[in-house]
């Protein structure tokens, strides 16, 4: 048999960049006097698409994507945490 | 003085409907394995980004904004749970 040591897979888990976007749209049964507030409106209205489809909010458009993108395009303090986290892993598979 | 009784300004929690829009962009630092499940990538980078700003996740574009609508655009389910709630305020306020 050609099988001797038959080593494990690699794992595979391929640290990344990745550029991601959400889009949501939705109707929204809400108090004029809470959607005044600027600065709160995102925390509100994310809030609010997370509780979920009801009487009080309905989905018109949902959208979510990722792709990968090169490192170079990431702020620097990324890229050092990717090199951090791929060190680590790789002193921890030669032991 | 013509104050006499200087009555409250009344409670405007008027309700209505919105048509409401979130737009993120971030770039995120990820397994690949994690952003392969199409059906859990929304819940996943919802999640990242209520975690805020790190070394782990960058904001490009945020975006928000809500714009009232006409009730006739929204579904019947809302526009029945729209008129609940103001006949049961008016209601309270007759008491």
């Amino acid at each position: 048999m050609s099988s001797k040591t038959s080593p494990q897979p690699p794992i595979t888990h391929d640290l990344g960049i990745y550029e991601c976007e959400i889009h949501l749209k939705f109707n929204l049964l809400e108090e004029g006097e809470a959607m005044t507030d600027r600065d709160q409106l995102l925390e509100l209205l994310l809030d609010a698409f997370l509780c979920g489809a009801d009487e009080y909010l309905e989905p018109i458009h949902i959208e979510a994507k990722a792709s990968p993108i090169s490192e170079l395009a990431a702020s620097p303090q990324m890229r050092r945490q990717l090199i951090r986290l791929r060190n680590s892993r790789g002193l921890g598979a030669g032991i």
